[in-house]
């Protein structure tokens, strides 16, 4: 092994600096002079020496690496997170290494191996669902890097986490709803046990109770985020004989997949129902008609996270349970309306 | 340095093994048998030993990462293609590492930094501007590690690369367009030096000319493939005089701003003006209208790339410029309709 160690004392000699100088240009560039640095950097292009990031996070005990686990790279919901993650680590030179973890419920092995130090310095979770293996590996203690969840988080285990204020979210689209005269209102979901449908029906059956106003079961519609989801959900309002005049939607995609499929069956959002996403990702600005939604500050909530994560790494504290709460903003723009108590008749000419 | 190399004799007595064993299970899994891995890893874990993979990666000289350069993680555009990436990458064990190249046009040196061989094996590069330091640092030679561009390319130098085939997708718009009866057909484009807006533009400029139709100078909108891009086409094609009866534009993004901008001033897609788009992204289907677009194939494209990349990773061989073409395909969906020549009447009532 010791031939193949990097040869810092021929960039020395070459750059006419000592071995120390070396390693200080190349691994902390901020403590010497451009000059100097400047220096070092042509003698080691010179020589072929590279400037070996193994070798030096071997020394430093460190990988450089922080490791983020995303349900399915796939969706738009998760690239507002990713870039305010990657701000921040980069602002520590830190890389970022993005793992799919639909792999972890094929492969949990795989991903386990993520979770050992010497892959990563920390791991953000946007994944609340991680497989037992996965989430055992990340808690078995010796070898483990700290783990933080964002967005989403686990119920099992304690880990700290930074999130949007989802039960307030539900409340604040219930007393909109509710403000505008509806009565009948109802509710395409998440994921059963997902932990952010919990929160956001929570706040949803908060804010009716508040107002005195029931919740009929009939208009709870089963969902997981997406664009099918929502259409599903439409199909089923359809059917109703008695239909809520507004609906809650868990995320914006299901909320576009429910107000598209209704379009296509010649209803009306907001004429013969209201509709209220979650999220405000891009499009529902331009969505028609523009969507009244829920805004998550998605890239804080990354960014915020990260800073959690490396504060933690350079203290060498252990990791504090911390909960870290983002607020939600209702932002309404044309999906919602007064109920004209015809939707019915719409649909039935 | 050497009390801190890895005691891989201390796994190898505690699992009686011996160190090439260990060394194996650790490094090749699959190499070795499953009741053998297990005995080594229980012992890795027993003693403390960590897999090291810097140690690893410093004895292969091998970082097993793939660096991908991504213009902007905040743009749902590029999700499909990093899964491509991520899955093909996984299968071969390497990890991917995520860079926004919106970093390398404020701070070259830091990703340039990312272009030697002992941060990556290999780039993927998906930002067909990057600055001169980023491409000099990639092709200087020593020290370099391959890289591929995906999706977008650079025009200055020779890479391989994976792409869609953008020429074919303007022709392609041209010909629905004109299929459906459309004379006066415009074009709002991507940024101007971009590669891509160059193949969708002399496509359609090909198109046209095939087909004997003529292109107005004034029906040419400059954008940036961006949402607010489309808005702002919408309102210079609100000010024309004579407008042009269909658009063919360079992204979905601004077909959906240029949409739902002229539906704010009470324009109708596809019954004043049709609108063809370029992608294909999810809620393209479950636009009101549902977009007609270019169907780009960005998982294979992004899944392509990285097994050209892997495949002269292994074979250690020159990477040839080679350039791989992916079809696209016509969607057709309801933004698109034969012209009624009343476009101007609709606004204008």
């Amino acid at each position: 092994m010791e031939q193949k160690a990097p040869r810092i004392t021929d960039v020395a000699r070459l750059a006419g600096v000592s071995t120390a100088t070396v390693s200080r240009a190349l691994s902390k560039p901020e403590t010497v002079a451009e000059s100097t640095r400047n220096l070092v950097l042509a003698a080691a292009e010179k020589s072929g020496y590279r400037v070996n990031l193994s070798a030096r996070n071997l020394r430093r005990q460190r990988t450089g690496a922080i490791v983020v686990l995303v349900p399915n790279l796939g969706n738009p919901f998760f690239s507002e997170i990713l870039a305010g993650i990657e701000t921040a680590l980069s602002k520590a030179d830190f890389n970022m290494l993005v793992v799919d973890t639909r792999q972890a419920h094929m492969k949990p092995q795989l991903v386990s191996e993520y979770l050992h130090a010497t892959r990563a310095d920390g791991i953000i979770g946007l994944d609340g669902s991680l497989p037992d293996p996965v989430l055992s590996a990340a808690t078995s203690g010796s070898g483990s890097p700290p783990i933080i969840f964002a967005c989403e988080w686990t119920p099992r285990g304690q880990f700290p986490s930074v999130r949007a204020n989802n039960t307030r979210g539900g409340e604040l689209a219930i007393a909109h709803l509710a403000g505008l005269g509806h009565r009948g209102i109802g509710m395409i979901c998440g994921p059963e046990e997902n932990v952010l449908t919990r929160g956001r029906s929570a706040g949803a059956l908060a804010g009716l109770a508040a107002l005195g106003l029931t919740f009929d079961p009939r208009h709870l519609f089963p969902g997981d985020f997406s664009l099918d989801a929502g259409a599903r959900a439409a199909l089923a309002w359809l059917d109703l004989k008695q239909r809520p005049t507004a609906l809650f939607c868990h995320s914006d995609q299901m909320a576009f997949g429910f107000i598209s499929e209704l379009a296509r069956h010649g209803v009306a959002v907001p004429d013969d129902v209201s509709v209220v996403g979650f999220d405000d990702i891009a499009i529902a600005r331009r969505y028609i008609p523009a969507l009244t939604t829920l805004h998550q500050p998605r890239y804080r909530i990354g960014y915020a996270a990260a800073e959690m994560l490396l504060g933690h790494i350079r203290s060498a504290s252990s990791l504090a349970v911390e909960t870290k709460i983002l607020e939600v903003e209702l932002i309404v723009r044309d999906s919602t309306a007064a109920p004209r108590g015809c939707a019915k008749r719409a649909v039935d000419p």
